[in-house]
């Protein structure tokens, strides 16, 4: 088969499309036959040599993909030969096949295609299990969400408007909010021009947000704490904004107040199964009925994936930049 | 009646015991004759000007007591004039009569002395709250607990033992580390003259803690991130320390740590009234049955407060100091 490779770290041009052995699964596993995958920012931090794959992950880049089951290995059940599903990894998205464990399998959502499907194990994982699993968003909380137009953040609006919250955004362009907004956005802020405390405060009556869903780290975390609402939770999920910051304890006591940081890449398999197993009953028949939607923002031959590398790079996309094996 | 007031701020010469107006217990209140109060570093700072108390509350010092119920405000019930309790207050306990919403009583635990019953709520709420509630300490997981003679150290170390959990603690002395040792702790750090870091991991076979009990905010915040185990919780009640101190989100990330802060006093009395309820559920038992015991440093005559804070700044004491008002 083929698959991107990395044979030095380096810019986009480090991704080389070329041979290498098949994958066997493994007890437990299947292989899945690629249709498409998608670009996370981790993909970005392999390429440049800064994120190696965990232990016993494919080398290859690539968190998620779609495609069809092509072998079970010994041990699976509840899945045949053919299935159309998508899959979190813990790598080797960026390849003609995959082997994955069985509890990171989702069939492919009624009503979404195959393609847009590869997008989705990722974001709904990643919104699940910090906005849901650990900080808890109820109905009539607010949260704010960093980076409202990504992909992670496409999502993150339709969740959270999905159980009756009220959502904050911030994105660096105009048009980036309307289509924020579009999801289902009550609050815009452009962190361009605009101090997200003040702007959110203004919008919540002083209160501030119950949650934060932050891809900034050290940058944002002293004007995280101070948008949190009392008894507010911060969610850290990326640090595109560095990783020591100052913490202002005593401003997080008088809140009674978390900051809590994730990851799904380094997790066990069980808790993976776990986090998927949520989404599967919680998300999936939001997506099913239409009431939640992958949002794509471009699609990319798997082969040119340094071309979507630079797309990301360039951060003007709304969505998830998704990769094809068929050209 | 007579209350220790802080005509102006300073030393612990600034408390002046004299001649108050008697409080009146309002809707959902209840008047007690107080028996005794114990001191708390919060009534420290109150003294030294840098804690008001909050809206509503006593002016007067004091954030538990016991005694006899002497009167019923309108809208009570569950309680009578004349029952032995014990309240956490939001002020007021240096004083011969306090009132306190009925949320915040509890019957003297069985076996328990009035004196040493007015040690407990502080103690049992905040650890309750914040080692179960809050970081959901579960049997098998270690707890580190920084202070462990202190009067919520040595609760701690005692309800942790009693859900089955492994307890480290540090403290200063030799002296003090072998009480908490014959409240159960198992794993002994002499904060002078060894890193907690370096010991903790050490005995828990490099894991860390699963849940750290912080007294020292700021000046420990990067090493109790480094102590923390994988799914570890930080919770962080007092700031002895400092209150900003740097956080390595990147360390907190690889953890998929949590990292909180909590006070009581200013909580809202619906919550401190479910925090009670929660204490009277699963810790009062404990009393009762005497397998936790209440920690009496030393027993002060209330008149002498000034005394009595100045054992608490010389940090020698291990347990509670309490203020007696019959001389």
């Amino acid at each position: 088969m083929h698959a991107i490779t990395i044979p030095e770290p380096g810019g986009p041009e480090a991704l080389v499309w070329a041979e290498v052995p098949d994958p066997e699964p493994g007890e437990g596993e299947v292989l899945v036959d690629v249709a498409a995958s998608a670009v996370n920012r981790a993909d970005v931090l392999q390429r440049k040599g800064f994120y190696d794959p965990p232990p016993g992950a494919s080398p290859y880049p690539g968190l998620e993909c779609a495609g069809r089951i092509a072998a079970l290995g010994p041990g699976v059940s509840g899945w045949s030969v053919g299935d159309q599903v998508c899959a979190l990894l813990g790598g080797g998205g960026y390849a003609e096949r995959v082997v994955v464990p069985s509890g990171q399998l989702l069939p492919v959502p009624e009503g979404v295609d195959v393609t847009a499907a590869a997008g989705l194990p990722e974001v709904t994982c990643t919104v699940w299990s910090n906005v849901f699993m650990v900080a808890h968003l109820r109905p009539g909380e607010t949260l704010l969400v960093h980076g409202g137009s990504s992909g992670i953040g496409t999502m993150a609006v339709q969740l959270a408007k999905s159980v009756g919250a009220r959502v904050a955004v911030t994105a660096g362009t105009a048009e980036k909010l309307r289509r924020c907004a579009e999801l289902g956005a009550d609050i815009l802020i452009n962190y361009r021009e605009q101090d997200f405390v003040e702007e959110l405060r203004a919008a919540t009556d002083g209160a501030g947000a119950d949650v934060i869903l932050d891809n900034m780290g050290a940058k944002y975390l002293d004007r995280n704490v101070q948008a949190l609402a009392v008894n507010g939770r911060l969610a850290v999920i990326g640090m595109q904004g560095g990783t020591k910051g100052e913490l202002n304890l005593g401003a997080l006591l008088a809140k009674r107040g978390a900051v809590t940081a994730t990851s799904l890449r380094a997790r066990p398999a069980a808790e993976k199964a776990a986090i998927v197993a949520a989404v599967r009953e919680h998300v999936w028949p939001l997506l099913s009925d239409g009431r939640v939607r992958p949002v794509v923002d471009s699609t990319v031959p798997m082969r040119e994936a340094a071309r979507a590398h630079q797309l990301l790079d360039e951060s003007g996309h709304v969505g998830k930049i998704l990769l094809v094996t068929a050209d």
